[in-house]
């Protein structure tokens, strides 16, 4: 197993640095995570959602998916009772389903700051930022190729703000690292500026591995095998193809006792088909079969069944995003994953927007809010999307975390209890007379609503004087300002030692790759 | 009972002409209202709901509720068994609920066209325009008091678009007409430029009385007696109170066996308690208040059971709208009115921006997708709103239109059937190959996904090619060209000049008021 002699590095660190390291308090005001307090949405019946398992089953059964992948999954295919035929498997219904009893309904990731860990499952809801851009945007510089810069930028926004749960991953493409050495410095950046959970790299196993690696730095190699740290995102090559790189990361997380989180990419007439049920139907057997390689490898490894069902415009064959197909389709992906009793991952704000306008936030909404309503435990893509997942906006990403902060009061429900029910306030105030002081008021006011950081809810005429800002631009200040007063949790020096001259040592023993 | 002579006029257009009217078909491409495809989002036990209405009682029996109407609501009400003290007014649990009982369920509301006649209550969903502005902006002019001009733009605008199926009422208010003249106006501009169904005045009892009477021009007086032709939307002066012009107006509507929609006005802080548990006890007792005045008045008036919640800014003083608190709040309310077995409105657009941006969008889709998941049946406010509801901008209006395009989509649901299921699509495609051109995608592809107006989905370069628009700039363009095209839907000569004369002696019976 690799990184044995950096590990031994943080024991020297040492074990005594992680206990002080994890005794310390959280940072942000906000809540480690969400506990739901509003039912899932389910509009599909019983009957209904049996004939999505049964188009499911017979996907797998009569078409098969195809491994692209050295033997060993092939192997581990051939050894559970698939019909493999070449890099093609067949499945016979029932067997997948089997194979994820193992997997567990409800898991922690910890975070180096113990009171930042999240719990992935059941009525527990995570927020993280977006993840894969190659580009970034601002209002003041437009659009332009991501680097480590901004990369560690996006992580300090995160970390600033109560209303995510988790640091993300690849939140844009340090482009300007090597391709095969960005990873060392996107999960050191992680560690470093947030202390929040996060995901590794998943690019190649070795990448993996290392992202692992580089965890056990810090939460040492006992407390990594038994416990999830860290988590990897890998995407089926839909329709019905899973990549070698993709199984041997999620294998690599699988076999280290760590997550998978295991997500299709299906735009609607292109990686399947233009009719939601049978994306839908599409997306149950490719994450079956991904969430079941994870139990393969590894029984009771964490895995989380991913969702991420888009469209094409058919007048233009471009990708949509944030469109009503895929909002409601999320609903049912829900009922499904449930029904495996298995965590659920949704996308969060999704828009083909290129700037961050009406359009990016009607988009957003409502795929954000699909991902609320479906019951996702885990909403990846949270914050920053635009210009179709291309770019990472500073602006989008002020004006999404604040979406997440009113997320947070609209998850909480509605509560009953007497002092919210009020009665009492309704004699004192009577028919006609204003709620502004009475003792009720007084008493709840400080808790009552979500605040806006981002909104304009003055007046026409003092906005006006205010000079007449549209919300972008007063996420624009918002961004610089959160950068100007972000300040660094506390990070153990012995581990920060360890972990760079980890990089430096995998740094030098690879010759740059740029593509 | 006004407009005897009238009517008698529009008999004389004739009857003949009325039937020729009524077989006119439906000029656009809409549907001509939504049956929704998926349930109601419920998201509070029976046991917390038996909670609020207990709440509810407790407000009506303890503190009950002051009626500013002359000696008949009063007298009615003390017919009714209830404890009537001045003009306030106490109730013993369960008697409002037992009154309610002859109000439909679900009933017609029929349009001059009969093919855009729409049902409101069930699983029905019913679109219409926003209301009640006083002024108007565009991206060209800014904002400024509404005109007939804008108003009749708006009326325009909304017929163009399959996306609504109800013309609405006070869209914005025409500014340069005098106040007790323009409800003659605002009707004839809603029979005139559009053949969907509307809404009549509600701001004194005559001019209810007028705009049911030109409605009897219209349909005839038989008719009218026997069918809901027109409806009046009217509001509680919350906490607590009904004012007499509001009661006198929708005994007008009820009266004549007209719809009557009932909206208390709650913002959590002011009208109501911070808690949203107390605010939706007041809506649930002054709303079954409302009601069983029309059922009072007239059994078996069709009337709407309201939703307008909202919250307070607790650091500014400033109304918030589109916030997080009263869009979970509406899926108690949906769930209260079904109990009662109403028809149910909500509010959909709803925002303080001041400007068609990012913050307009993000509380706008908020609210909108409430009043869908919630179950209402008659939407009002579906397009227009900025500035706090003060304001109905032009472009907003469009972003909206578009928004209500994609609930079409989004309400239909998930469909299960063997061509949604799509297996043999899978069979005819395999593993890594796309969707594009197969049999299945070939079948499919024209219904297959809403396509946006106003969303630009195009690659970033083709976008910044075609000028680097954001939505709002597109939504500018794209009502220019949509007033363009606007083609009145045929009215008939003999009625348009009964509606004409009838407006004609109103407006010379009295001077003009400006206030």
């Amino acid at each position: 197993m690799a990184g044995e002699d950096t590990t031994a590095k943080a024991r020297h660190g040492g074990r005594e640095a992680r206990r002080r390291e994890r005794s310390h308090k959280a940072t942000g005001p906000g809540r480690p995570y969400i506990v739901r307090n509003i039912p899932t949405y389910d509009v599909l019946s019983e009957e209904n959602l049996l004939k999505i398992e049964a188009a499911a089953d017979r996907i797998l059964a009569e078409t098969g998916i195809e491994f692209r992948d050295d033997d060993a999954v092939l192997g581990y295919w051939k050894a559970a009772g698939a019909k493999v035929d070449g890099t093609l498997v067949k499945f016979e219904p029932g067997m997948l389903r089997e194979i994820l009893k193992t997997a567990p309904a409800e898991f922690t990731q910890h975070a180096r700051n113990p009171a930042n860990s999240v719990q992935i499952g059941g009525r527990n809801v995570v927020f993280a930022p977006s993840y894969g851009c190659p580009f970034v945007m601002d209002l003041d510089r437009g659009r332009r190729f991501g680097t480590l810069q901004d990369f560690q930028n996006f992580i300090k926004l995160a970390q600033s703000s109560p209303w995510f749960h988790h640091s993300g991953g690849t939140i844009c493409e340090p482009t300007d690292v090597p391709v095969n050495k960005r990873h060392l410095d996107m999960v050191y950046a992680h560690i470093r500026y947030s202390d929040r959970p996060f995901l590794g790299s998943i690019t190649a196993e070795e990448r993996s591995e290392d992202s692992i690696d580089m965890a056990r730095i810090v939460f040492g190699e006992e407390f990594v095998d038994q416990n999830c740290v860290i988590m990897g995102n890998v995407n089926v090559n839909s329709p019905l193809v899973w990549d070698g790189t993709m199984t041997k990361s999620l294998r690599a997380y699988a076999r280290a006792g760590q997550g998978s989180v295991i997500v299709p990419f299906i735009l609607g007439g292109a990686m399947g088909p233009v009719t939601n049920a049978g994306a839908i139907a599409q997306a149950l057997a490719e994450t079956m079969a991904g969430c079941a390689i994870t139990q393969l490898e590894r029984k009771g490894a964490p895995v989380i069944f991913g969702n991420f069902l888009s469209s094409m415009s058919l007048r233009s064959g471009s990708p949509t995003f944030g469109t009503p197909e895929p909002a409601i389709g999320s609903m049912v992906i829900g009922q499904l994953a449930r029904r495996l009793n298995l965590p659920l991952r949704c996308s969060g704000n999704f828009t083909t927007s290129k700037v961050p306008d009406a359009q990016a936030m009607t988009e957003s909404v409502m795929s954000m809010l699909a991902a609320i309503h479906c019951g996702a435990n885990f909403i990846l893509h949270s914050a920053g999307f635009l210009d179709g997942l291309l770019s990472m906006s500073y602006e989008k990403f002020m004006l999404d975390a604040d979406l997440c902060g009113a997320l947070h009061s609209y998850l909480d429900g509605v509560k009953i209890d007497d002092n919210q029910l009020a009665v009492d306030a309704f004699a004192e105030v009577g028919p006609g007379n204003h709620f502004f002081g009475c003792a009720h008021t007084m008493a709840n006011y400080e808790t009552a609503f979500w605040d806006s950081e981002t909104a304009d809810n003055e007046p026409f005429e003092k906005w006006e004087a205010n000079g007449s800002t549209d919300a972008a631009t007063r996420a624009n200040r918002l961004w610089k300002e959160k950068l100007r007063e972000y300040q660094a949790p506390h990070l153990d020096e012995g581990i920060d030692e360890a972990l760079k001259d980890y990089i430096a040592k995998k740094k030098a023993s690879m010759p740059d790759a740029w593509y």
